[in-house]
């Protein structure tokens, strides 16, 4: 049984250089080929899905829905939830990391950026980034700040609670998420170490297939590109 | 608690004026314009949507997508469904209509299109119209063709099964779907006779909202236009 996982396309702040967390930014130009490349690879490659899972933020639903499109399989079920978002980018969310690499240093952005028990600063609860008011997350407890532990907590209960059943069901499925929300997916998939996972880096818009046994534990996997795996862009199986 | 439907924007068969049934062809250019106005018209009037539904035909999800991205609300569940599905045109699917209004008579062309009980011819089961081995329709039993009624009986049954719960658990929907399965709709709301149904015509990407009191029965509707509902747009309480 194969699943894809595909990190968005490139987005707006991505181009920026900022960071972006939960802020619900869109897809840049680029963002949106790299969508439209995914979609007509998994198509030349013969893929089919019956169950599409995706996160609450338009860079990921928005390059599901490219890819889709370019499947002719706009019609399948697309189940959003926000247990797939972003890792919560705390009081960083629209900073540019530059700017932060130099009023911060560097050691302390890629601790916040790459370690799995280090959180970014908390928001304020009466900060405008703090988003209570939004209707898409009115029975969220929304996080301040996220470590890549938290983020891995709730992707994985998402994925045991939901994916998992439908994959044991036959279903095919892809999932469209984010550059966090998808390495801790892997971290739990491959069982990878805390020390391993520092520089495990997704490509965007890039699908990437997980080979599944019957037990739903990896078999192998590879990235798609136009002339099938990437010999690069593979995953070491243990970091 | 109001309700909004819409008919998807221009479709590329509709430009054609091909009859078009459950042949799943895109927006035109105008379509998707339709859609893109739709969306502003409804954020311009504040509405907000909590589930939305739709058919498993690509102009109709499209339009849908479309309008949810210009309401900011690509987050929200999105249903989709066969039962939404534009009635099956049968063996007419494809037709340019003006040519088979010479072949067969106008007169009977209008008695296919707008009659709620006459059939078009259907379709063969080896006719490649006939999509038995989509895997979209796997679950499904295939129209052959439908009239009106037909179409009704699904519609009404989805509406009932799957859309009224939800209205009544105070869900704000979205319905975006098709000329005929929302006449079919309209005429199970407002109690419309079949003679009173054959002149009721459904404009593409005008959303039309349904004021429904608690026992989920029409109050009044109208369709949002630019300046609020459009004068010549309200559809008559009884045709």
């Amino acid at each position: 049984m194969k699943i894809v996982l595909i990190r968005h396309g490139q987005s707006l702040w991505n181009l920026e250089n900022r960071f972006t967390g939960w802020t619900d930014v869109d897809l840049s130009e680029a963002g949106l080929k790299e969508a439209r490349q995914a979609g007509i690879i998994l198509r030349e490659n013969g893929y089919r899905f019956d169950v599409a899972f995706t996160s609450y933020l338009k860079r990921a639903i928005r390059t599901l829905w490219i890819a889709l499109h370019e499947l002719d399989m706009m019609w399948i079920p697309v189940h959003k939830t926000w247990m797939l978002n972003e890792r919560h980018y705390g009081a960083l969310q629209g900073l540019n990391k530059a700017e932060t690499a130099e009023k911060f240093g560097e050691e302390q952005v890629h601790l916040w950026r790459r370690s799995t028990n280090v959180k970014p600063p908390a928001l304020d609860k009466n900060d405008p980034r703090y988003e209570a008011d939004n209707p898409k997350y009115k029975d969220v407890d929304i996080p301040l700040t996220e470590n890549l532990l938290d983020t891995e907590q709730r992707v994985v209960k998402y994925w045991t609670d939901h994916i998992v059943p439908q994959i044991e069901a036959g279903q095919k499925i892809i999932i469209s998420a984010h550059g966090n929300s998808i390495r801790a997916l892997i971290k739990y998939l491959d069982d990878i170490p805390a020390d391993g996972i520092a520089n495990l880096n997704i490509p965007t818009g890039v699908p990437l297939v997980y080979e599944l046994d019957s037990s739903v534990r990896p078999i192998r996997h590879y990235y798609l590109g136009k002339e099938g795996p990437l010999p690069d862009g593979t995953i070491p199986k243990t970091l």
